[in-house]
């Protein structure tokens, strides 16, 4: 018999990744393709079922059963992808249904921090958990919230977007045209913005003072941060004390059991975790105090989306 | 055939209110206990049974087929109350399973706002909807949260605190030993908060200032604001932008179809639910523009709390 595999599908404005993924969370082919190479979302569509098809056919022993697609701006209800500013695609893009005109089989698609969820929830840390949220703490800060075992998606399909929830009435400028949300904070960026604010601030000698600012990352900051560097340490502090804050009143939502946080920043590790573990104690209300765990994604970074995007797929077949 | 129907309770610090309710959400007939009157929660409960088995006898056609119960402090996983400030009974109370050792039918309990959720979901205004929000708007602000058609307990049971979520970091001292939450600024307390600030700010004549602060009540500035005084339209319209902040946070959540809005605050009705709307649409993220109404409730206010705990229960009856 066969063997029962899916195609994980993430779409980036750059490169699509794909691997096919068995029931288990092995990735035994992958791909790539250059996003940019097809201005034409038809184009695009043919190109990815070919790929697909060529990866199953590597292997004779492999049977498609479903397809799972991670995107920007996706829409999991309706199957498309709505006015996604990084790609091509303008408008409104009926990408699941293209997508089934071509292949016969289960296509779902979700945007790529609720396909991480998934990808946590089947293959990661959260497999025995039936509330918990995901934090992916990138170039901004994305969210898949998973209540009672299921993805939140909500009436619209765009639930889960903490990283547009305003923490700091009137603070920082955000790329959505408001002000103060959370990633402007709690994500790798808002740790740089964070860096340049106490570097104009703090008189201490930094090592973080001869990189450029185009070239500072969440990486660097916490390299310094484990070197004691004081400006590094005060920036790190001042991300987890923000990023608690949301997580603290995203607890007073759905009361999760764990909060896994994944993506740049969170590869700070225990500089990053500890205070926010402590802050989120601090802060929490008295009735959560203790019941909540902040966890390191366990997914691995080099294939969370595809994973995630595995996971969606199988997550509907298997119901 | 004997009419089906449920107990709605409303365990209350003062009163315990009960009624029996069938599937259409009749109350056919009610009574009231003096909660206070049981200092010990095994005589408390001998008389809630009793109480319901005299109202089932009073119409012969009747067959009792479960108590549902709304409580502060409930937990709905363990059906118990725990350390509810404002009931004699102390520390974590096993309600639930005391009922069940007097009366032989299914018996669940959670807290008012979730029954508040679940009443709306079977007998008012979210009858077709499976994602919604209820906010009660008394001396607190709770909160009842619909998921995917199920409301929100999350890992501990007691999800759903909106409340205490910080709206204003470093804010109001608030009754939990923290700062800045939402039920500072949102509820009717809140709106009373505001306008004794506004006294103290605003030199302009009103009405207000010849009531005294602890007869100070939601209804009277909500009146004080049809008629136009500067002080009222003030205080109504900083508390509505509060309230609406809270709103586009939640929104961001879980993008549901409606938010409720119940409870002594919402009694101000346009005064309140027009300025509320307009900071929504103002305020909210664009992909979520256009997509939420602002509604009041639909369950009448006079056993709005009863008709929550027979729609908890009848809910679990039809799963």
């Amino acid at each position: 018999m066969k063997k029962e595999v899916v195609a994980g599908v993430d779409i980036g404005g750059t490169n699509t990744e794909l691997g096919l993924v068995d029931r288990t969370g092995d990735v035994i082919v992958e791909s790539t393709l250059n996003t940019t190479d097809y201005p034409k979302v038809e184009n695009f569509v043919k190109a990815l079922v070919k790929s697909i098809r060529e990866l199953v056919k590597k292997d004779g022993d492999l049977k498609l059963v479903g397809v799972g697609i991670g995107a920007p701006n996706a829409n999991y209800h309706k199957g498309t992808i709505e006015l996604a500013p990084n790609l091509a695609w303008k408008g409104i893009v009926p990408l699941v249904s293209l997508m089934k005109e071509k292949i016969d089989v289960p296509v779902v698609m979700t945007n790529d921090a609720k396909a991480a969820a998934m990808g946590e929830m089947l293959f990661g840390g959260a497999k025995k958990m039936k509330d918990f949220i995901i934090l992916t703490l990138g170039t901004g800060l994305g969210s898949g919230i998973v209540v009672n075992g299921q993805v939140v998606y909500g009436h619209t399909g765009f639930a889960g977007e903490l990283g547009h929830t305003i923490i700091v009435p009137g603070g920082r400028d955000c790329g959505c045209g408001r002000h103060g949300c959370y990633e402007t904070y709690g994500s790798a960026s808002g740790l740089v913005r964070t860096v340049l604010y106490l570097l104009s601030e703090m008189k201490d000698p930094s090592p973080l003072r001869d990189i450029p600012p185009s070239a500072l990352t969440a990486k660097k900051i916490a390299e310094a941060a484990i070197a004691r560097d004081p400006v590094a340490l005060e920036a790190m502090d001042y991300t987890a004390e923000r990023l608690a804050f949301g997580i603290i009143n995203a607890i007073g939502f759905s009361s999760p059991e764990a909060i896994f946080l994944f993506g740049g920043l969170a590869q700070a590790g225990e500089a990053l975790f500890k205070p926010v573990r402590k802050y989120v104690e601090m802060g929490v209300q008295p009735i959560y105090k203790g019941t909540v765990k902040i966890l390191p994604s366990s997914v691995p970074e080099s294939n969370a989306a595809v994973l995630g995007s595995a996971a969606l797929i199988w997550n509907e077949l298997i119901k």
